[in-house]
């Protein structure tokens, strides 16, 4: 029986030297290449499928761009999903991409995975958990060799393997529907100013429209079903809404951010659509939800995070947590308004048939309690603090 | 011995009102009153010592700016405070002036506190939590009564006591050096888009200059020290950060609020120097604190910040909270750099002499560890999902 | 139409004087007694009811047994619900009682609702919480009358309450399937050592067999099922185990307890089925949920108690919760032996088939990892903390 | 110049063949050994340094018995520290070993440290985080070479080292002041019941003596220092809880255990002055902190017990979090009186001049609130609760 390596490709010039590696230094007599399409761009899918056809034994492109959507963003809408305080991107695609993966793996009996990741990152963590859950060998070619560029050209010469004639840009880029991140060069140093030429989704807020853009964002359940009042698909509407975003120069991140294995590393990112999105989310959950409830949802949803951060949606513990997560979002519905301004955006209006306020809700209130009820809330209102107080005299 | 109340007053209708009322109702000889300087706008202090000397038995006028600053803008600072994700401003200085006033009761032995707060709001809990800790009793007119702005105006009228010809605003506004408030009227509908007019500190982003400001901000332990390079005290900082913050349109937050009886209320603030300071800070933070750190000092500077927002900063947990966070803060040195532009704000640099991140420490790094190293990582990534998954099969 | 009052009625003096009162001094037409049987002494619920017959317009006696243990002690053990440390007695049947007098409310039409607690201790926040939300009044003589017992003794006898000859007992008790709780009394000072006296449902240790009890607690899916091997229903099987516990000693706490209001109490209780019930759910959780549920899941229960302590079952937050833990517990199903003796108590041994632990597991595990694996696990152990350490020097 | 390795020495068969093999197969031309006395029998210590004459190279003793109780043990008894709901134990004591190894490794300036751990454990984390912070290489032996017993035996007499006739005990054993450790053998399995041989410290219950000892352990600053009444040095005042809490069977511990690599591992544990102090100690933490502070407490406490547990005693958060212990420690002085009897403890009395209870603090609270205040808070107890409820409605 053929021997089989599936190998997850996105027809860039590491994973594509994978291919004769793993037949020649690791002995597979098969290599299948897998490209999942998560809203990257078009043409990113289409090379992918066009070079795999040229160098690899067989080759398979997935649309799991609705999946994507409903399994992975939404989820993350509905926890305010973020790390250390800014939007996730890349972390979130992993996991469905390595399911995939999985599937053709299973379909095909390879008998192992590999990848391009390299050693210092944490997409080698987020595909490795999800591929040895198969109890299957996991190979990574770029972490155990330090190959260079260029080495890696020399390599792919001898082998075929096309390589484009563009200029190597000094910046490593990652992109799906959710998120573009950029990294690497001189960005690695967070004392650096990054050039505006690193942004492609976003314009820069100088260059802005002078009039700020409004929009009407409609949730159900804790999900995005309609913009400016139009029912949308959710990957239609967060495509709209990046280009809307973008337009406003709204949604780019400059971070400093803890790897998991404990590296620090600046990162770049634009999510103009992300951006906008958890904030009026996080709007409107404050308008339905109760300050108990705010309160301890915050830390279900960094431990959400941190899950998904790392890849970890296997874990039972997220389940648990999507399953409070799902019962709050049941009254999470209703329109927020956002004002996008050049670079700038700030909610100025929200609504929900579920609002803990309201006219009706303050009158029905006030039949049982009066002003004067307060004075017995004020004096236990730090109670332990004053006994504490007098103690010290 | 006469039977004296003191009085925490603004010079504003309802604590002047409060005035006669003391004496004829409450029985009272003298009334003093007391007004604390926390950087609220020179004439309104101005305004109430002159109205104070009308018609109070005695005035005190507190300078309180620079202990503003150091005790409580500065903690805040270092605890990246804030409710429910934005800025406080009024909670954080009520504690100080309550204390203050405190004062001013011990050295005139007077019998009860007053002051002019409803029963509706959070300021009630704030100060009488320190003025009771104190055994004296404590009046509130406003709450003990549900008086109508005529019938205050007519008993004003009868008692000499000058009112505003101005026109009554149709909203409510406090302000002290950290932040500006605007609430009730028409913005207690938090669907009703709030109008322009009601921002003073901050010009809308669409009046601001058409090119981006830079500030560099230089932070030693935690609190901002300098401008531009330039040494500056934390109270003139402060204020020049919201002039150059507030010229940018940047620090305008509309939000629904919990306030501590339970009831939602959309609240309107503008602190363009806190929005700034924030920012700065804990990106700061992000360079210089491990993961760890980062990590759980979240849940120490939420829980400080509820206290704060509360007004309970003799609650004992204060003090240990600070003393937690002032640990932390001894590395968060450095300076950031800060981009200002039509209400938008981003980091663009950092700089730390802690920075854990820097090429000589990844160097010293790669001494002992090399990418292979982290295969064994990676097999442990998410081990117990794996054992979990094997056992659903 | 009758103006009907509905009390909450025990058959003690209180809740009886309360009776002619609220027809004296609140106008009331009618007074409806309603007393819920939630597991104490038959012997009490039947004193009630007879008391009532002679003294009340109307008496209502409802078994809410079976709903007491599915609805509320069953969520407990899934919460591992306690507080402080110490297993929750009271504070569990109090929103039932409530509720099921709310139903009585409404089915009477009645105008108000009253209940005998005092203004000192949590169950008036626990009633009114509930009565409340009906938008009905609320009357609480003991708090609003501050009455001495021989108060109401004259004014039963005067009334033609029956007194009960026995001497008053010098602490104040309440019991109900879970928990019997003793309080007042000398026992108030928390250095003085309790009597042996007031305990009930637990013999002395030193009274207790010479030989060891082991009994084995099944559970599905979070709760207790089967003891020793036989099926029980869950009232029986909690009524049995509080035999066997109360006989061996087991299942007595002397705490200080933060009451709502912020005073501390001293506080007794016996509770012999919820120690070996809690220790032994707690054990099986640790066999089958993951470090990471584990440790989160200990968050999830310490806010689950403390809304369950408060009374807040109504709160959104307490169904969220629910709904978290409930998956989390789908895999908690399996046995534990617990060894009872002379008061102590200890788990021997415990088995499950959700355990992440078995030969099989550890061998599946093998396959793929060895342990030269854990030295790149070693070298990111503790990274930052020695990028930190170098940055010192 | 010669290549010196350090070995961290239990005199054990594991760590004795480490000598020869790190001269034969890694090529070190000395093997220095270093035992570390933190309260582990005084035979084992000898023993250790016996054997080590006559195979090792150079031999340091090191007494850290004073060190391990200031500066390990009293900060564990402040921050109530645990791991999973149990005692802590061989965590612990490992940080200052290696310490100690470290500091032997700068004075001979050697090249290299070496342990005796496998690649299974905890040991090996602590051991290596701090080794690896001096950047000098670590070598582990017993991970690299799946070493069988057997083989170990010969090897050992081949090279003439003495290899105990005592027959191999089934069970692996690890003790120092705070905690005896037994694990391994049939005892893995958790639904063993382990035989009552595995005990060293604790008598049987069931042998303990039929009268109940009865001890009052003073604090300070949440420190003990009294016995009885009489003051102790720490590590005579362990040591003698030890013998009182042994001989009546208190301080058993049989647990399955999270590993920081992941594998469930049942542990079994005696520590008799561990589980009193513990208790004692949170007890007194009861009567003096607020609500407030006992219940952020304890989230500090779980982190620092899961760093003290996995040895990342020099990540700064660590100190961050002391910084926090030590402020609430303060007040934490007093004394608890504990009630031993045939393996169970009960707290029956504390007392304390910084309790927040006394009949002092009571009778001045009612000075200024009496038992009407309660309705008002009363009626803001759950209020968003009901307008949740309402809306429903």
């Amino acid at each position: 029986m053929a021997k089989k390596a599936i190998l997850s490709y996105s027809g860039g010039l590491d994973t594509s030297v994978c291919i004769p590696m793993l037949k020649e230094d690791y002995g597979f007599d098969e290599v299948i290449t897998v490209s999942v399409d998560v809203g990257q761009p078009e043409q990113e899918v289409k090379n992918a499928e066009e070079k795999a056809k040229l160098i690899s034994d067989k080759h398979y492109t997935i649309d799991a761009k609705d999946e994507f959507v409903s399994d992975y963003i939404f989820p993350l809408i509905k926890a305010n999903g973020d790390y250390e305080g800014y939007v996730m991107g890349t972390s979130i695609a992993r996991p469905l991409i390595a399911k995939k993966v999985v599937e053709i793996a299973e379909k095909e009996s390879a008998s192992a995975f590999a990848h391009g990741c390299t050693g210092k990152g944490n997409d080698q963590l987020r595909f490795e958990t999800i591929f040895r859950s198969t109890g299957k060998d996991v190979i990574a070619p770029m972490r155990e060799r330090n190959l260079t560029r260029e080495w890696e050209i020399e390599y792919a010469k001898a082998h075929n393997i096309p390589v484009a004639a563009t200029k190597d840009k000094p910046w490593s880029v990652d992109e799906n529907l959710w998120s573009r991140s950029i990294e690497g060069g001189r960005l690695e140093d967070p004392s650096f100013v990054p050039p505006e030429e690193i942004y492609e989704w976003t314009t820069s807020p100088e260059n802005a429209p002078d009039k700020a853009t409004i929009v009407d964002i409609g949730f159900e359940n804790g999900v995005p079903v309609s913009l400016d009042g139009q029912k949308m698909k959710g990957y239609d509407l967060i495509q709209k809404l990046n280009q809307i975003g973008g337009a406003n120069g709204v949604g780019r991140s400059d971070m400093v951010e803890d790897r998991v294995l404990g590296l620090k590393a600046r990162e770049n990112y634009e999510h103009p659509a992300a951006t906008i999105l958890l904030k009026a989310h996080k709007d409107l959950e404050q308008l339905v939800l109760t300050r108990a409830e705010l309160k301890f949802k915050a830390n279900v949803d960094t431990q959400w995070s941190e899950l998904a951060y790392q890849g970890l949606v296997d874990e039972p513990l997220y389940a648990d947590l999507n399953a409070f997560i799902d019962k709050t979002q049941e009254r999470v519905t209703g329109t927020v308004k956002v004002k996008l301004y050049k670079g700038g955006l700030i909610v100025v209006a929200r609504d929900s048939p579920f609002a803990l306020y309201s006219e009706d809700l303050v009158s029905f209130d006030s039949q049982t309690i009066d002003q004067k009820d307060a004075e017995g809330f004020c004096k236990y209102h730090g109670f332990q603090a004053r006994l504490y107080k007098q103690l010290k005299k």
